[in-house]
């Protein structure tokens, strides 16, 4: 890959509106993975100078991606160990590694899934907001446990209609309701799923807007709050603050009103207190409040 | 009136989905001063055995209008004192009763907004959800004193849109949100000012559902949460449980999925210890909290 095709890469990652942050993560590690073996190099300083750059261009496309930064990351602590090998061993090694990541990353959903439906148990009424992937997951895990959801429509894309057609067809009893009917419905509820766009260094959350009106509702109503998502969805610090983005207003179809401002953001932040723990590929890790 | 005229009279009184609980309360009062003027008794004793039997009509003919049942119950305290009168007196004094009570009901909306108007002063920026008749004229009494206002859509008939408009007519700037976009947009504010279906014996509000949240998120940030509505809409014991009524859930628009219930519950309860305080058309009443 020279850089003509590289910089061609790039730009389709960077205008990739279609995939999850976790998807896009698998993207940067397979374009990662051609550079590995067709960057131009002459020896394997060259081809880790190389890699070493490419990967902070590919970091810096998806800011707001977290796994798209915590995945090169990790396959970039790979770069120094192949300084000074042999040029094509160095190609391979790398190629594999980044390979090694994707399949990582793809397990760790399941992986992920499968410890959140071993904690919850079945019988259990769930709740959750949005459409996340290892929440979706989670329900497959637990079809058949007598398990039953409550899900929000999720304004403005309403994105909980694709769910609710999902869990149609997992045969789960399903109710749906408006994000407004959130403080109504919570009590019915044994317990919260919430899926993560990213966690602050401190596990507070960033997920889909209104996630943290769920999260006030449940500590209201005594009912646990736990975030599902893969440990590489973990902010740290030097990723620095957060961006809460703002789609287009447009998307919520309201009748435009001089004077009148319609706002769209996309995230909001739970605080860390009101989480009751966190399931990861790991395990899960309780609250200590 | 005869008992046939009354019954029609009835019939479209409980079928009027037009109107709100206090225009409502009105036009019971209103028929209730045709009965006194018109109905068919030979004695003042036989005027108020008719009187009493028709406000009880009345009254149980929309149960959950706690306005009605209360402007009724008002009006009926000066039935007794009319028994033994002179028929045509006690019919004339009846029906100027009516009269008072409407004109009462009419300047309670225009008093209180300008009591909240007063308590909450000028510059501020206020939030509210859904559209309530009271919190809109205290919009009117603010117009020109450099207030702001954040609103909600209110799924699903989105009743925010009308405010946004009638807040675009009064030139004051305007943030409408989704309901799920309400913990975020809290903290933009410097006081929550809702109206009320009803409140209940220990001061807990009944309104649109999504209210609570509201007032969850608002307690959360620290902003102060005001209920803004007549003394009629304060439901007694007598009246027991209220019951939070739910409409058609095709108005979320949700597609149809066989396993999946659409819910759709207009009203929610922020409990007590939630609110701030209470205006009325007799002053503000703060919370001991």
């Amino acid at each position: 890959m020279d850089n003509a095709a590289f910089e061609v890469a790039v730009a389709a990652f960077k205008a990739d509106r279609e995939q999850g942050a976790s998807e896009l993560a698998r993207q940067a590690l397979r374009i990662m993975g051609e550079c590995a073996v067709t960057g131009q190099a002459d020896t394997s300083s060259d081809l880790v100078a190389l890699l070493e750059q490419r990967v902070q261009i590919l970091t810096g496309a998806r800011p707001s991606m977290v796994p798209v930064a915590n995945l090169l990351q990790r396959w970039q602590t790979k770069l120094s160990i192949c300084d000074g090998k042999e040029l094509k061993e160095a190609r391979v090694g790398l190629a594999e590694d980044a390979l090694d990541l994707i399949r990582l990353s793809e397990d760790a959903v399941t992986t992920v899934a499968k410890n959140a439906a071993g904690f919850l148990g079945a019988g259990k009424t769930l709740f959750t907001h949005s459409l996340s992937s290892t929440v979706l997951e989670l329900f497959r895990k637990l079809q058949g446990q007598n398990v039953q959801a409550i899900i929000t429509e999720s304004r403005p894309l309403n994105e909980g209609y694709k769910l609710a057609k999902e869990l149609a067809g997992l045969s789960m009893p399903t109710t749906l309701i408006t994000e407004a009917q959130i403080g109504l419905f919570i009590e019915k509820a044994d317990v919260v799923v919430m899926g993560a766009d990213s966690l602050l260094p401190d596990g507070s959350l960033i997920n889909k807007t209104g996630s943290y009106l769920v999260a006030l509702a449940a500590r209201e109503q005594d009912v646990p709050f736990y975030v599902c998502c893969e440990s590489f969805k973990q902010r740290t610090d030097e990723m620095g603050e957060p961006i809460l983005e703002s789609m287009d207003p447009a998307e919520l179809s309201a009748p435009v009103i001089e004077g009148v401002t319609v706002e769209n953001c996309y995230f909001d932040i739970t605080p860390v207190h009101l989480i009751s723990g966190w399931i990861d590929e790991i395990g899960v890790r309780l609250s200590r409040s």
